[in-house]
Protein backbone atom coordinates (compact mmCIF):
# COMPACT_ATOMS: atom_id res chain seq x y z
CA UNK A 1 0.00 0.00 0.00
CA UNK A 2 0.99 3.81 -0.73
CA UNK A 3 1.45 6.09 2.49
CA UNK A 4 -1.82 8.01 2.28
CA UNK A 5 -3.48 4.35 2.51
CA UNK A 6 -1.11 3.73 5.58
CA UNK A 7 -2.17 6.78 7.20
CA UNK A 8 -6.02 5.92 6.32
CA UNK A 9 -5.93 2.07 7.65
CA UNK A 10 -3.63 3.56 10.82
CA UNK A 11 -5.39 6.80 11.70
CA UNK A 12 -2.30 8.45 11.52
CA UNK A 13 -1.37 11.35 9.52
CA UNK A 14 1.47 10.80 6.79
CA UNK A 15 3.51 14.26 8.12
CA UNK A 16 3.46 11.90 11.72
CA UNK A 17 4.50 8.74 9.66
CA UNK A 18 7.22 10.72 7.62
CA UNK A 19 8.59 11.86 11.28
CA UNK A 20 8.21 8.18 12.34
CA UNK A 21 10.45 6.85 9.16
CA UNK A 22 13.19 10.07 10.07
CA UNK A 23 13.56 8.63 13.89
CA UNK A 24 13.58 4.78 12.02
CA UNK A 25 10.55 4.11 14.43
CA UNK A 26 9.11 2.55 11.34
CA UNK A 27 11.54 0.91 8.66
CA UNK A 28 11.50 2.62 5.42
CA UNK A 29 9.17 1.45 2.64
CA UNK A 30 9.96 -0.94 -0.54
CA UNK A 31 11.00 1.87 -3.07
CA UNK A 32 8.85 2.02 -6.02
CA UNK A 33 9.95 5.06 -7.46
CA UNK A 34 11.87 8.03 -6.90
CA UNK A 35 8.84 9.31 -4.90
CA UNK A 36 6.71 6.02 -3.95
CA UNK A 37 7.33 3.51 -1.56
CA UNK A 38 5.42 0.58 -1.08
CA UNK A 39 4.27 -0.40 2.75
CA UNK A 40 2.57 -3.66 4.26
CA UNK A 41 0.84 -5.30 6.73
CA UNK A 42 4.24 -5.60 9.00
CA UNK A 43 4.62 -1.63 8.58
CA UNK A 44 0.59 -0.88 10.01
CA UNK A 45 1.41 -3.56 12.87
CA UNK A 46 4.44 -1.74 13.90
CA UNK A 47 2.85 1.82 13.08
CA UNK A 48 -0.34 0.54 15.76
CA UNK A 49 3.13 -0.69 18.18
CA UNK A 50 4.23 2.70 17.84
CA UNK A 51 1.38 5.01 18.60
CA UNK A 52 0.87 1.98 22.10
CA UNK A 53 4.28 3.34 22.67
CA UNK A 54 4.16 6.79 22.26
CA UNK A 55 0.42 8.16 22.56
CA UNK A 56 -0.56 5.57 26.34
CA UNK A 57 2.85 4.48 27.17
CA UNK A 58 3.71 8.23 26.99
CA UNK A 59 7.32 6.41 25.71
CA UNK A 60 9.77 9.19 24.86
CA UNK A 61 11.20 8.95 21.23
CA UNK A 62 14.27 7.19 22.04
CA UNK A 63 13.33 5.02 24.58
CA UNK A 64 10.63 3.66 22.12
CA UNK A 65 13.48 3.12 19.70
CA UNK A 66 15.44 1.32 22.29
CA UNK A 67 12.31 -1.19 22.88
CA UNK A 68 11.45 -1.58 19.28
CA UNK A 69 15.46 -2.64 19.10
CA UNK A 70 14.85 -5.25 21.60
CA UNK A 71 11.65 -6.39 19.56
CA UNK A 72 13.57 -6.64 16.69
CA UNK A 73 16.65 -8.64 18.22
CA UNK A 74 16.28 -11.93 16.30
CA UNK A 75 19.67 -13.24 18.01
CA UNK A 76 17.14 -13.89 21.09
CA UNK A 77 14.63 -16.45 21.82
CA UNK A 78 11.44 -14.88 21.96
CA UNK A 79 10.72 -15.55 25.84
CA UNK A 80 13.93 -13.10 25.83
CA UNK A 81 12.83 -10.62 23.47
CA UNK A 82 9.40 -10.25 24.91
CA UNK A 83 11.82 -9.67 28.37
CA UNK A 84 14.28 -7.39 26.79
CA UNK A 85 11.47 -5.11 25.14
CA UNK A 86 9.13 -5.10 28.42
CA UNK A 87 12.59 -3.86 30.20
CA UNK A 88 12.90 -0.85 27.98
CA UNK A 89 10.16 0.29 29.39
CA UNK A 90 9.83 3.15 31.56
CA UNK A 91 9.29 1.93 35.42
CA UNK A 92 8.42 4.22 38.11
CA UNK A 93 9.36 4.94 41.06
CA UNK A 94 12.89 3.43 41.48
CA UNK A 95 13.83 2.77 44.47
CA UNK A 96 16.92 4.42 46.15
CA UNK A 97 19.30 2.65 48.46
CA UNK A 98 19.97 5.61 50.51
CA UNK A 99 16.36 5.50 51.92
CA UNK A 100 15.71 3.95 55.17
CA UNK A 101 12.58 2.14 53.81
CA UNK A 102 15.07 0.32 51.25
CA UNK A 103 15.66 -2.69 53.55
CA UNK A 104 12.47 -3.15 54.69
CA UNK A 105 10.93 -2.73 51.29
CA UNK A 106 13.19 -5.37 49.86
CA UNK A 107 12.39 -7.62 52.56
CA UNK A 108 8.71 -7.21 51.57
CA UNK A 109 9.10 -7.85 48.28
CA UNK A 110 11.17 -11.42 48.47
CA UNK A 111 8.62 -12.19 50.80
CA UNK A 112 6.09 -11.73 48.74
CA UNK A 113 7.62 -12.85 45.51
CA UNK A 114 8.61 -16.18 48.05
CA UNK A 115 4.95 -16.37 48.89
CA UNK A 116 3.55 -16.54 45.17
CA UNK A 117 6.00 -18.99 44.65
CA UNK A 118 7.63 -16.87 41.03
CA UNK A 119 10.94 -18.66 40.17
CA UNK A 120 12.90 -15.67 41.02
CA UNK A 121 16.46 -15.11 42.91
CA UNK A 122 17.41 -11.95 44.36
CA UNK A 123 20.44 -11.55 41.82
CA UNK A 124 17.75 -12.05 38.87
CA UNK A 125 15.49 -9.02 40.93
CA UNK A 126 18.14 -6.29 41.63
CA UNK A 127 18.57 -6.29 37.24
CA UNK A 128 14.88 -6.42 36.79
CA UNK A 129 13.03 -3.25 36.44
CA UNK A 130 10.10 -4.42 37.64
CA UNK A 131 11.07 -6.12 40.84
CA UNK A 132 12.95 -2.47 41.37
CA UNK A 133 9.83 -0.82 40.34
CA UNK A 134 7.86 -3.00 42.96
CA UNK A 135 10.71 -2.42 45.58
CA UNK A 136 10.27 1.47 45.09
CA UNK A 137 6.73 1.38 45.24
CA UNK A 138 6.74 -0.69 48.86
CA UNK A 139 9.37 1.61 49.97
CA UNK A 140 6.89 4.34 49.64
CA UNK A 141 4.13 2.95 51.38
CA UNK A 142 6.69 2.22 53.86
CA UNK A 143 7.88 5.35 54.84
CA UNK A 144 4.63 6.80 54.23
CA UNK A 145 3.23 4.48 56.82
CA UNK A 146 0.63 2.28 55.24
CA UNK A 147 0.63 -1.57 55.38
CA UNK A 148 3.31 -3.12 52.86
CA UNK A 149 3.29 -6.53 54.60
CA UNK A 150 3.13 -9.87 52.88
CA UNK A 151 -0.82 -10.03 53.83
CA UNK A 152 -1.70 -6.56 52.25
CA UNK A 153 0.54 -7.12 49.02
CA UNK A 154 -0.74 -10.58 48.78
CA UNK A 155 -3.89 -10.02 47.16
CA UNK A 156 -2.38 -7.54 44.25
CA UNK A 157 -0.01 -10.86 43.61
CA UNK A 158 -2.52 -13.13 42.95
CA UNK A 159 -4.54 -10.77 40.46
CA UNK A 160 -1.55 -10.17 39.06
CA UNK A 161 -0.59 -14.10 38.20
CA UNK A 162 -4.58 -14.38 37.15
CA UNK A 163 -3.96 -11.28 34.58
CA UNK A 164 -0.62 -12.45 33.11
CA UNK A 165 -2.79 -15.64 32.42
CA UNK A 166 -5.14 -14.12 30.68
CA UNK A 167 -2.57 -11.64 29.02
CA UNK A 168 -0.04 -14.21 27.55
CA UNK A 169 -3.25 -15.97 26.49
CA UNK A 170 -3.75 -13.00 24.12
CA UNK A 171 -0.38 -13.04 22.96
CA UNK A 172 0.22 -16.87 22.15
CA UNK A 173 -2.68 -16.10 19.93
CA UNK A 174 -0.48 -14.21 17.60
CA UNK A 175 0.34 -16.49 14.11
CA UNK A 176 4.15 -14.85 14.64
CA UNK A 177 7.07 -14.89 16.62
CA UNK A 178 7.00 -10.73 16.20
CA UNK A 179 3.48 -10.46 16.35
CA UNK A 180 3.37 -12.19 19.58
CA UNK A 181 6.13 -9.81 20.79
CA UNK A 182 4.42 -6.77 19.95
CA UNK A 183 0.86 -7.46 20.82
CA UNK A 184 2.93 -8.77 24.21
CA UNK A 185 4.40 -4.96 24.35
CA UNK A 186 1.06 -3.47 23.49
CA UNK A 187 -1.23 -5.03 25.83
CA UNK A 188 1.44 -4.37 28.45
CA UNK A 189 1.05 -0.88 27.67
CA UNK A 190 -2.06 -0.51 26.83
CA UNK A 191 -4.28 -2.44 29.12
CA UNK A 192 -2.78 -0.71 32.09
CA UNK A 193 -5.31 2.27 32.19
CA UNK A 194 -8.26 -0.51 31.91
CA UNK A 195 -6.76 -2.06 34.81
CA UNK A 196 -6.89 1.21 36.74
CA UNK A 197 -9.80 2.69 36.01
CA UNK A 198 -11.96 -0.91 36.60
CA UNK A 199 -10.46 -0.40 39.83
CA UNK A 200 -11.49 2.98 40.39
CA UNK A 201 -14.99 2.07 39.14
CA UNK A 202 -14.97 -1.51 41.35
CA UNK A 203 -13.77 1.22 44.65
CA UNK A 204 -16.89 3.27 44.41
CA UNK A 205 -18.90 0.30 43.76
CA UNK A 206 -17.57 -1.04 47.10
CA UNK A 207 -17.55 2.32 48.79
CA UNK A 208 -21.01 2.46 48.11
CA UNK A 209 -21.53 -1.04 49.13
CA UNK A 210 -20.13 -0.19 52.50
CA UNK A 211 -20.25 3.51 53.81
CA UNK A 212 -23.47 4.75 50.78
CA UNK A 213 -26.87 5.68 52.27
CA UNK A 214 -28.21 2.05 50.29
CA UNK A 215 -25.16 0.07 52.44
CA UNK B 1 4.99 18.32 68.61
CA UNK B 2 7.48 21.39 66.98
CA UNK B 3 8.07 21.52 63.06
CA UNK B 4 11.39 19.53 63.74
CA UNK B 5 9.65 16.57 65.13
CA UNK B 6 6.86 16.70 62.15
CA UNK B 7 10.00 16.91 59.74
CA UNK B 8 11.93 14.37 61.73
CA UNK B 9 9.03 11.98 62.09
CA UNK B 10 7.10 12.00 58.57
CA UNK B 11 10.86 11.92 56.99
CA UNK B 12 9.54 16.05 55.09
CA UNK B 13 12.10 18.44 55.05
CA UNK B 14 11.06 21.72 56.87
CA UNK B 15 11.30 23.89 54.27
CA UNK B 16 8.85 21.71 52.44
CA UNK B 17 6.64 21.50 55.01
CA UNK B 18 6.56 25.38 55.23
CA UNK B 19 5.97 25.13 51.60
CA UNK B 20 2.76 23.50 52.46
CA UNK B 21 1.81 25.13 54.77
CA UNK B 22 2.01 28.52 52.30
CA UNK B 23 0.24 26.17 50.05
CA UNK B 24 -2.69 25.26 52.40
CA UNK B 25 -2.42 21.85 51.76
CA UNK B 26 -1.62 21.82 55.43
CA UNK B 27 -3.58 23.27 57.67
CA UNK B 28 -1.87 25.84 60.25
CA UNK B 29 -0.05 24.68 63.74
CA UNK B 30 -1.52 26.17 66.60
CA UNK B 31 0.49 28.95 67.71
CA UNK B 32 2.25 28.67 70.94
CA UNK B 33 4.35 31.76 70.83
CA UNK B 34 5.69 33.95 68.05
CA UNK B 35 7.63 32.48 65.97
CA UNK B 36 6.57 29.03 67.06
CA UNK B 37 3.20 26.36 66.39
CA UNK B 38 2.52 22.88 67.67
CA UNK B 39 1.40 20.33 65.59
CA UNK B 40 -0.36 17.03 66.08
CA UNK B 41 -0.87 13.27 64.79
CA UNK B 42 -3.37 15.11 62.12
CA UNK B 43 -0.82 17.35 60.71
CA UNK B 44 0.92 13.57 60.55
CA UNK B 45 -1.46 11.95 58.96
CA UNK B 46 -2.17 14.94 56.10
CA UNK B 47 1.29 15.60 55.27
CA UNK B 48 1.85 11.50 54.66
CA UNK B 49 -1.29 12.29 52.37
CA UNK B 50 -0.03 14.98 50.99
CA UNK B 51 3.30 13.47 49.86
CA UNK B 52 0.99 10.22 48.67
CA UNK B 53 -0.35 12.70 46.63
CA UNK B 54 2.36 14.86 45.25
CA UNK B 55 4.79 12.37 44.70
CA UNK B 56 3.82 9.23 43.93
CA UNK B 57 0.27 10.67 42.41
CA UNK B 58 1.91 13.38 40.71
CA UNK B 59 -0.79 15.77 41.00
CA UNK B 60 -0.13 19.03 40.96
CA UNK B 61 -0.26 21.39 44.05
CA UNK B 62 -3.47 23.43 42.67
CA UNK B 63 -5.08 19.78 41.65
CA UNK B 64 -3.73 18.42 45.23
CA UNK B 65 -5.80 21.59 47.32
CA UNK B 66 -8.80 20.17 44.84
CA UNK B 67 -8.71 16.79 46.47
CA UNK B 68 -7.70 17.49 49.98
CA UNK B 69 -11.04 20.40 49.43
CA UNK B 70 -12.79 17.36 49.15
CA UNK B 71 -11.76 15.53 51.29
CA UNK B 72 -12.16 18.17 54.12
CA UNK B 73 -15.98 18.47 53.03
CA UNK B 74 -17.62 17.09 56.04
CA UNK B 75 -21.22 18.05 54.48
CA UNK B 76 -20.86 15.39 52.20
CA UNK B 77 -21.59 11.78 53.78
CA UNK B 78 -18.23 9.25 54.12
CA UNK B 79 -18.94 7.86 50.64
CA UNK B 80 -20.08 11.05 49.03
CA UNK B 81 -16.64 12.32 49.72
CA UNK B 82 -14.33 9.52 49.23
CA UNK B 83 -15.83 9.64 45.69
CA UNK B 84 -15.21 13.13 45.55
CA UNK B 85 -11.87 12.98 46.49
CA UNK B 86 -11.26 9.98 44.05
CA UNK B 87 -12.74 11.86 41.38
CA UNK B 88 -10.28 14.66 42.03
CA UNK B 89 -7.44 13.08 41.12
CA UNK B 90 -6.13 13.11 37.44
CA UNK B 91 -7.91 10.19 35.51
CA UNK B 92 -5.71 9.48 31.90
CA UNK B 93 -6.50 9.10 29.29
CA UNK B 94 -10.05 11.02 28.57
CA UNK B 95 -12.34 9.90 25.89
CA UNK B 96 -12.45 12.14 22.31
CA UNK B 97 -16.15 12.61 21.67
CA UNK B 98 -15.60 12.94 17.91
CA UNK B 99 -12.87 9.88 17.95
CA UNK B 100 -14.53 7.38 15.39
CA UNK B 101 -13.67 4.55 17.85
CA UNK B 102 -15.60 6.45 21.17
CA UNK B 103 -19.08 4.89 20.16
CA UNK B 104 -17.72 1.23 20.34
CA UNK B 105 -15.58 1.62 23.43
CA UNK B 106 -19.20 3.19 24.57
CA UNK B 107 -20.69 0.30 24.01
CA UNK B 108 -18.13 -1.97 25.56
CA UNK B 109 -17.65 -0.10 28.58
CA UNK B 110 -21.31 -0.73 28.88
CA UNK B 111 -21.81 -4.04 28.12
CA UNK B 112 -18.57 -4.72 30.15
CA UNK B 113 -20.45 -2.79 33.44
CA UNK B 114 -23.63 -4.99 32.62
CA UNK B 115 -22.00 -8.32 32.36
CA UNK B 116 -20.04 -7.77 35.84
CA UNK B 117 -23.39 -6.25 37.72
CA UNK B 118 -21.95 -3.16 39.17
CA UNK B 119 -25.48 -0.94 39.65
CA UNK B 120 -24.41 1.74 37.13
CA UNK B 121 -26.23 4.06 34.72
CA UNK B 122 -24.88 5.10 31.61
CA UNK B 123 -26.05 9.29 33.24
CA UNK B 124 -23.80 8.69 36.25
CA UNK B 125 -21.21 7.19 33.61
CA UNK B 126 -20.68 9.65 31.95
CA UNK B 127 -19.98 12.30 34.73
CA UNK B 128 -18.03 9.74 36.36
CA UNK B 129 -14.04 10.38 35.43
CA UNK B 130 -13.10 6.57 35.86
CA UNK B 131 -16.02 6.04 33.56
CA UNK B 132 -14.84 8.11 31.00
CA UNK B 133 -10.73 6.96 31.67
CA UNK B 134 -12.04 3.56 30.98
CA UNK B 135 -13.97 4.23 27.42
CA UNK B 136 -11.14 6.36 26.68
CA UNK B 137 -8.98 3.81 27.30
CA UNK B 138 -11.20 1.10 25.39
CA UNK B 139 -11.20 3.40 22.24
CA UNK B 140 -7.29 2.95 22.11
CA UNK B 141 -7.31 -0.30 21.56
CA UNK B 142 -10.34 -0.46 20.01
CA UNK B 143 -8.30 2.51 17.26
CA UNK B 144 -4.89 0.55 16.88
CA UNK B 145 -7.06 -2.81 16.96
CA UNK B 146 -6.43 -4.98 19.74
CA UNK B 147 -9.13 -6.68 21.26
CA UNK B 148 -11.38 -4.53 23.70
CA UNK B 149 -14.54 -7.13 23.80
CA UNK B 150 -16.39 -8.24 26.85
CA UNK B 151 -14.31 -11.43 26.85
CA UNK B 152 -10.76 -9.54 27.03
CA UNK B 153 -12.10 -7.16 29.38
CA UNK B 154 -14.13 -9.17 32.06
CA UNK B 155 -10.90 -10.90 33.60
CA UNK B 156 -9.63 -7.50 34.35
CA UNK B 157 -13.10 -5.83 35.53
CA UNK B 158 -13.28 -9.55 37.94
CA UNK B 159 -9.90 -9.17 39.79
CA UNK B 160 -10.80 -5.40 40.18
CA UNK B 161 -13.61 -6.51 42.11
CA UNK B 162 -11.45 -8.89 44.16
CA UNK B 163 -8.90 -5.94 44.57
CA UNK B 164 -11.51 -3.37 45.63
CA UNK B 165 -12.83 -5.95 48.48
CA UNK B 166 -9.37 -5.77 49.98
CA UNK B 167 -8.89 -2.11 49.32
CA UNK B 168 -11.99 -1.17 51.12
CA UNK B 169 -11.53 -3.40 53.98
CA UNK B 170 -8.12 -1.82 54.44
CA UNK B 171 -9.79 1.43 54.57
CA UNK B 172 -12.74 0.36 56.86
CA UNK B 173 -9.68 -0.66 59.39
CA UNK B 174 -9.34 2.76 60.28
CA UNK B 175 -11.00 4.20 63.06
CA UNK B 176 -11.87 8.24 62.06
CA UNK B 177 -14.00 8.72 59.07
CA UNK B 178 -11.14 11.35 58.06
CA UNK B 179 -8.53 8.52 58.50
CA UNK B 180 -10.79 6.61 56.19
CA UNK B 181 -11.04 9.03 53.29
CA UNK B 182 -7.31 9.27 53.89
CA UNK B 183 -6.26 6.04 53.59
CA UNK B 184 -9.18 5.50 50.27
CA UNK B 185 -6.90 8.45 48.42
CA UNK B 186 -3.84 7.08 49.63
CA UNK B 187 -4.17 2.70 48.72
CA UNK B 188 -5.53 4.33 45.40
CA UNK B 189 -2.66 6.66 44.23
CA UNK B 190 -0.10 4.28 46.24
CA UNK B 191 -1.20 0.63 45.24
CA UNK B 192 -1.06 1.31 41.77
CA UNK B 193 2.60 1.18 41.41
CA UNK B 194 2.66 -1.96 43.19
CA UNK B 195 0.01 -3.42 41.34
CA UNK B 196 1.63 -2.63 37.64
CA UNK B 197 4.98 -3.70 39.02
CA UNK B 198 3.17 -7.35 40.18
CA UNK B 199 1.15 -7.10 36.79
CA UNK B 200 5.18 -6.80 34.86
CA UNK B 201 6.44 -9.70 36.71
CA UNK B 202 3.75 -12.14 36.51
CA UNK B 203 3.76 -11.88 32.95
CA UNK B 204 7.90 -12.34 33.01
CA UNK B 205 6.95 -15.72 34.55
CA UNK B 206 3.99 -16.65 32.39
CA UNK B 207 5.93 -15.72 29.41
CA UNK B 208 8.83 -17.79 30.87
CA UNK B 209 6.52 -21.03 31.07
CA UNK B 210 4.81 -20.37 28.04
CA UNK B 211 7.56 -19.34 25.76
CA UNK B 212 11.06 -19.85 28.02
CA UNK B 213 13.81 -22.44 27.40
CA UNK B 214 12.66 -24.44 30.32
CA UNK B 215 9.18 -24.36 29.08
Amino acid sequence: MRLAELSERSGVSTATIKYYLRERLLPPGRRVSATQAEYDEGHLRRLRLVRALIQVGRIPVAKARDVLGAVDDDSLDPHLRLGAAVWALPHEPQPDAADTSYEPALRAADALLGEVGWGFSREEGETSPAYRMLVGAIATLHRLGYPCDVRHLLPYARVADQLAEADLQLVGEQESADGQIEAAIAVTVLYEPVLLSLRRLAQAEESNRRFGQGG
